[in-house]
């Protein structure tokens, strides 16, 4: 199978990177770009066939960001995958849990960790802008005295050992990411549809809106509002709801819903993602 | 007026302690703790009169974190503040910009700012675990080749200069912020409810679920669905919307809501909040 090269957010041997490379069944070309902007030019100036961004985190909510990159790009979603973000303390192979002093890695990545790092004691923690990057910096200072935190899939693109995985304090931190692609893709059954619109100031708007869905027994998967800033009184609403553009029931339904709604963005309609754990 | 002692996760100077500040019209104790979990503990075990947690961010969405804290804790919200998130850049005083070799901050605050951070070229951005903490840092090491990026508040705080503010890229950076206390207080008219509750699994279950809100008139203000980890098709919902619990429409509409929901826990009625730039 031909392979596909994948823009990411981040250094390589970053989440994003091994999310990608879980979904797609053929080889995956690694294209890291500095900001989730770049992954969505990529794709759009054919540097990349695919970009690859997570949209909300079981723990953080959702990523504002990729939905406005989204609502301003004429990409579509092809795909999503949700991924389990496991942290592993990582160092050079022969080094032993007793010969670290120092452990490296992103604020947020330590503070996931924090009862594994009070349990070890006498270690001082190094903030670093990137957990794969902190890999990688041990690697090239060929520090034998530190380790990094990173997700187990740094310690392989950088040839590090895992000296402990599933370190993070609370195991129920799941990222879903998002396929982007120029072009819609084929979903298969049953398929799930992301849009985004707003409603009309009034009380029961939103409920009408829900309605064309209701009315026509779709499933939802997500539903969630952003106040609009500077336009108090007014909400985007981003929706997930089972069905495929293709098929007439969810083309009627957004027809109906464009009656009421001043704006609908349709982003695309995808497969429904497997859990990678 | 008496003071008040407030507790807030992180380093004295942080945007938690200006949300405090700019709250409560009488003085303000500060109480820093580490962690959220801590922020509700302290007020729990009456160290502190009120506690003070962001619950969402307009780039970052939602901190479902503090969502399960409120779920986990006997604390009611007594009120909001909406902040706007202006970054400055600080150093000593005298220290001018062309002095300045090295730049301190958490990493996302340094990726904010990250427009201002290239036009200035040549200096080196180092990540720290705190925004406040990287002022402390400088105050405490008498540097006067560096900087460090947080908020204004910080400036004053640790007297240090503010060289620079309102250096973030996007200046749409607001977190709205919830008071938390160990009793409900009285809210002024119109009032926000903020609950969260669970539906049954069925098509059509959200949409049953607001017309309770719907047939009485009652304004929503924001509405997120959260799925539950490893209960697929299970979600939790978040409703803020426009009411108290002491008036008869929205207990009414709450009694309602128990009717078909598995789980409905109110978080607080409170006025709703100003925001402040």
């Amino acid at each position: 199978m031909a392979s596909v090269r994948v823009a990411f957010q981040g250094e390589h041997g970053a989440f994003s990177e091994d999310a990608a490379r879980a979904y797609f069944p053929s080889s995956v070309i690694p294209a890291g770009v500095r900001t989730f902007d770049e992954v969505f030019d990529a794709v759009d100036r054919k540097r990349a066939s695919y970009g690859i961004v997570p949209i909300e985190n079981s723990l953080f909510g959702s990523i504002h960001q990729n939905y406005d990159l989204l609502q301003q790009h004429r990409l579509f979603i092809a795909g999503e995958i949700k991924l389990r973000i496991v942290h592993a303390l990582i160092a050079l192979p022969g080094v032993r849990l007793k010969d670290v002093r120092q452990i490296y890695s992103h604020p947020q990545a330590l503070g996931q960790c924090d009862r594994f790092l009070r349990r070890l004691k006498g270690r001082e923690t190094i903030p670093d802008y990137d957990t794969a990057g902190a890999v990688k910096h041990l690697k090239e200072h060929g520090r034998l005295d530190a380790a990094a935190i990173a997700g187990p899939g740094a310690a392989r693109v950088y040839g590090m050992a895992v000296l402990k995985t599933g370190i993070e304090s609370d195991h129920r931190n799941f990222t879903r990411f998002l396929i982007l692609s120029r072009r819609p893709l084929p979903a298969a059954k049953p398929a799930k549809t992301s849009i985004i619109f707003t409603v009309r100031n009034s009380p029961g708007a939103l409920f009408k809106s829900l309605s064309v869905f209701a009315l026509r027994d779709i499933n939802l998967f997500k539903i969630e509002s952003r106040p609009m800033i500077g336009k108090p009184w007014e909400y985007l609403f981003y929706l997930d709801f089972e069905g495929n553009m293709n098929d007439k029931t969810s083309r009627f339904a957004v027809d109906h819903l464009r009656e009421t709604s001043p704006y609908v963005k349709i982003l695309g309609s995808y497969s429904i993602g497997k859990t990678v754990v």
